[in-house]
């Protein structure tokens, strides 16, 4: 099987113009297919403040009314998704934008209330790749912002984390996938204060101990979920890092595999 | 060769919910392949007045400068498009949106500073159509909004209308094209203010004779010039009318034909 890398970046290369340029300038230069999710960043909360929008949060967590989906599907979809297929074809990548909605990809349905509503957000549901896998066969990288749909008209934010392990495992029959989530650490710190206390390999069995022991927490939690849910159905290895994981062997990073 | 309808719709249909929500029930009926073009309408107006942007004319015409591409990158690539689509795929047409950079499909330069420098505006160069037809080759609708980019990582806002005849004459070698510009008319009207009025036909010599009569000016006039140049290019026919013209026999409209 041929090699797929799934690369997922978060905020703290998008915030950063001069992060995101060299990142997309190294990411054009991978070989192999490959697949692009980006996050949003602060430039949508930037919007809201400008459009006096109040982000509304329940539990410190955000919901997603009609006018935050509005801005998040305009700065998401629109701004940034577009600016990095412009950026990626200057680099000689030629590369096609989606939204969940787009090729009927990433199908979700809305978030039951369990006591909280969020709003517009989507679970993940069912995945077709066959729009993502022709545009791969021609040599087209697809590049995702974290934006599904219903299959009834109705666009839904979902978690760009969630995005990449789904199109991950979905590819898994298909390719040796590979899933990389960049993000501003070296990946599982042993100590959350010390970026150089990185655990370099995580398996299910060492997964299950650090969460016991308190080591995963917080906001790695969920991702850990994902990236375990990943080689749980067969991608073959998932890294977390810094971007730099992906273009030089000296990097450290954490290394999830069965 | 087989048939490709190319449809673009304006600000009539975009910024009203129930005539856009009637506009591509009708639109995923259409059983050959087809393409679809959007403008703006008055949504980014709107944006940039609720963001306080003041819009800047010069001669009456609206300067994109990076602020207002900004937006209109927003809402045309992002809210407008992805709206479009997701309702698409509601009514079972599986689709992909496309700014000119996705696919690198639209190629442009900034218009040349003579006299007015209109800011981010890009007059098309080139027009690949690899990745829309790849798509349509694969029972799939590319859905275009109305802006390009130059390869060197710049996007560029660009006329609607000549993006639609642009694509028309670079499909024009592989199918039948016809194209059809959606407007809030009955087509080419001989009394401006007398809807029923409606040329009915017109060809290259009666183009001449209109425009040195004065029937054909002001916004009409690109507007005639985008479908005269695609007439000139192989493109089948153009109609210009009310949406309905794709749907019913009935509806008066505009044709041109070489």
């Amino acid at each position: 099987m041929n090699s797929l890398k799934i690369v997922k970046i978060g905020g703290n290369i998008i915030d950063d113009k001069e992060a995101l340029s060299c990142f997309l300038s190294h990411f054009s230069k991978i070989k192999s297919p490959k697949i692009l999710i980006h996050g949003g960043g602060i430039l949508a909360t930037e919007l809201a403040n400008k459009m006096n929008i109040n982000t509304k949060l329940i539990e410190g967590r955000r919901v997603t009314d009609r006018d935050t989906l509005d801005i998040i599907t305009m700065v998401y979809a629109g701004k940034i998704n577009k600016n990095i297929i412009t950026k990626l074809q200057a680099n000689g990548t030629n590369c096609v934008g989606f939204s969940g909605a787009d090729g009927n990809t990433i199908i979700s349905e809305k978030r039951p209330v369990v006591n909280v509503d969020y709003g517009l957000v989507g679970d993940v549901k069912q995945v077709n790749i066959k729009v993502p896998k022709l545009l791969l066969d021609n040599n087209i990288t697809p590049v995702f912002c974290a934006i599904s749909h219903d299959e009834k008209g109705q666009l839904l934010n979902t978690n760009a984390d969630t995005i990449a392990s789904e199109l991950a495992i979905n590819f898994a029959a298909l390719y040796n996938v590979e899933l990389y989530y960049c993000f501003e650490k070296n990946g599982v710190l042993l100590d959350v204060n010390d970026d150089v206390s990185v655990i370099e390999n995580i398996n299910k069995n060492s997964y299950h101990k650090l969460i016991s022991e308190g080591v995963i927490a917080d906001g790695m939690l969920p991702k850990l979920k994902n990236c375990i849910r990943a080689i749980e159905n067969h991608v073959t290895k998932v890294c977390i890092g810094k971007p730099d994981m992906l273009f030089t062997t000296k990097s450290k990073h954490t290394t999830i595999q069965a």
